[in-house]
């Protein structure tokens, strides 16, 4: 235990100031500075071990025991554990480099054993998981199965206007070469994915490690609002269309319609136009984020939403459209590798859902998957205050490891 | 009037491309490119017409009909009349070029007399009276008056963290020189301003041009609410601190609280960080912008606002702060100059008063100053939708050259 306990916080320390803001806040941000040094991180980490590092087409990466890209895609059968390396902005240390982490010692832990696998097993690290640069959550592993077109990728825009295609070929990758990855994602048996807890679930539960059960269906909504821009110290106000209205009606509704029925509706982002302070605005866009429990009460939480979000835009003569970006169906994970994976755990950890999409539920549609998740004692995600022991985090690996163990040699 | 209209299209059509965006919007911050061309195009036109341009300490530009700066500060009794000529983000054409294009073909329906002036008369553009850089409305009035501190002046930083100094700096000129400018100040008999009307007054009585009796008080107050950044999809309501819903609650009370006692309150700009979808925002700030017809309703407003502000951040978990950023006294304009202003025309122009600050609502604390609207009949202000006929805004020529003719030679 103290072993794996100094092991960790030696990794842990490696990777704490790569892309760490003044505030102690995380920027790590696809085909970024900080996200090369992530990589290069990576590969560092799987060459001290002897693992084999490649990256596939679509940027993400894999450390083989017991299988050599070189000869080709993994032989049918291969594991693979592992998480993301990326961040939103500001965000939290754990939040996916805890998975990448946790994989690599739990690998040192099995191959401590000196037995060789069975099957091959790969550490993985997905690009873009958070879609903080691009928009697209899940970026690197809905390419791979598939869900997310080749074409639309590349045209994708950060906020600086460069598009994916060229922040690839920038950091020296051919964007060409993106899409669905039929054979690799083919040849796994299994995917496990370590993530740290994003809710008080498990603090709650008195449990270190918890084993998710379902990830709600949930989306993102666009509501574009258009007025009219005017002064703010002559217009009066019956004369005004003022999108900030309806803006502040529908952030209101969210809450309350979402309260109701036991999911969850957040507005987190705005864009204001002209956003001048002695200005009322022309036009306000905002971004709905809703999950439920079932597929029909997010129908309900989002059109309550939307309806009030027109009723007060008509009201103030604004026009309201509500567009949705992406949706994401409920996933349920597959219920014999749960069930081998609890096995595994002496039937001592608590199954819970999750309200947090993952790159976990993008393979479950092809791969059979399961996620662990460590206790995070302040609930807080996606920010600096997300936290976990590293007590937690290493009785995580050892969780992992003999996930691992049971799939590996059985 | 022909000759009158053709020289008031031919003039408005030399300022139109000056920094115009492609959505048709203007973008005229003071010290960027748009702004050094739009004081070449002041320069121009005026020594075309043999007038002699001065830039004054604090960046303002006068051109002089029978006075010569090289000679010193202009001599008591001078007049002047002028607007600005920068603009909002996204600002309409006529909001203050409307005034310095006037206040020249003004003088020049003088100056056809022949006679010579019994007093030295400027046509003056005043610098940064959007506050649209520097945040900072009035800037250049306000120095001149004493009204601006100029070491806070020249700290002030626009959005990229450019200061004033090194903005002014940049363009040739010396920020040391900032500051009160009594003697220029102390000369002037008079100041007039012409100005589109940015509401539908006018329109609705019918009227090419009214005469201003008052500006409200006014202010713009930040209204800062601290949460905790969390994930979207899994923190708990109840476990969220999110500091969107008291920003929304604000919103909503601004509305009403104006509309119940004639004021005007509008919430047009906001920062939320960290402005990701799925994130529950760590914090909004935002600012309201109030206006009222007396100071007591005001008070009532921003405190109406500040109230719900405090009591839904409470139920929420965020701290809220509301903060003073600037505040306008009432102006009542000078009696005895509004009296000999209406009289030259004909006791025909309506009174009106006006819920905008200009740099007439500066000078007037220490010059007898007027301002002139003209008609805008969509009422709409700092959009491009801001319009006025090109026959009233030669009616407003008139009108401004019959004022001057009475204050000039009386």
């Amino acid at each position: 235990m103290t072993d794996l306990l100094s092991g960790f916080r030696a990794m842990w320390t490696e990777l704490a100031p790569i892309g760490r803001r003044p505030d102690g806040g995380y920027d790590r941000f696809a085909w970024t500075g900080a996200d090369l040094e992530l990589r290069a991180w990576f590969r560092r980490t799987a060459t001290a071990r002897d693992l084999v590092v490649e990256q596939d087409r679509n940027g993400n990466l894999w450390a083989w025991w017991g299988h050599d890209p070189a000869g080709g895609a993994p032989p049918a059968g291969a594991l693979a554990t592992g998480s993301h390396l990326d961040s939103v902005p500001g965000g939290g240390a754990y939040d996916g480099p805890l998975g990448v982490v946790a994989a690599f010692l739990a690998l040192d832990e099995l191959r401590a054993g000196g037995a060789a696998p069975s099957r091959p097993v790969a550490v993985v690290g997905f690009t873009e998981e958070e879609g903080a640069r691009f928009g697209v959550a899940c970026l690197g592993s809905k390419l791979s199965v598939g869900a997310l077109d080749p074409g639309r990728a590349c045209a994708l825009l950060d906020a600086t206007g460069t598009s994916l295609a060229d922040a690839m070929h920038g950091a020296g990758n051919d964007p060409g070469a993106l899409g669905r990855d039929e054979e690799r994602m083919g040849g796994l048996a299994a995917f496990v994915e370590l993530h740290v807890e994003q809710g008080r679930f498990l603090s709650d539960a008195g449990a270190a490690v918890g084993i998710a059960t379902e990830i709600w269906p949930h989306g993102r909504w666009r509501i574009c609002l258009e007025g009219e821009a005017n002064h703010a110290g002559t217009a009066r106000l019956e004369d005004r269309r003022d999108p900030m209205l309806p803006f502040a009606a529908a952030v209101a509704t969210a809450r309350t319609a979402a309260a109701g029925r036991g999911g969850l509706a957040t507005v987190g982002r705005v864009a204001v136009r002209p956003n001048a302070t002695n200005a009322v605005a022309a036009s306000v866009e905002a971004w709905l984020d809703a999950r439920a429990p079932a597929e029909v009460t997010l129908e309900e939480i989002v059109g309550e939403v939307r309806a009030e979000g027109e009723r007060s835009a008509a009201e103030h003569g604004v026009s309201c459209r509500v567009v949705e970006e992406s949706r994401s169906a409920a996933v349920a994970f597959d219920e014999e590798l749960r069930a081998r994976v609890a096995r595994a755990l002496g039937d001592a950890a608590p199954e819970m859902p999750t309200g947090a999409g993952h790159d976990a539920g993008v393979l479950a549609q092809v791969v059979p998957t399961s996620m662990l998740f460590v206790r995070n004692p302040t609930g807080v995600s996606h920010s600096p205050d997300e936290h976990a022991s590293d007590e937690d985090c290493v009785d995580g690996v050892r969780a992992l490891s003999r996930v691992l163990e049971e799939l590996v040699w059985q």
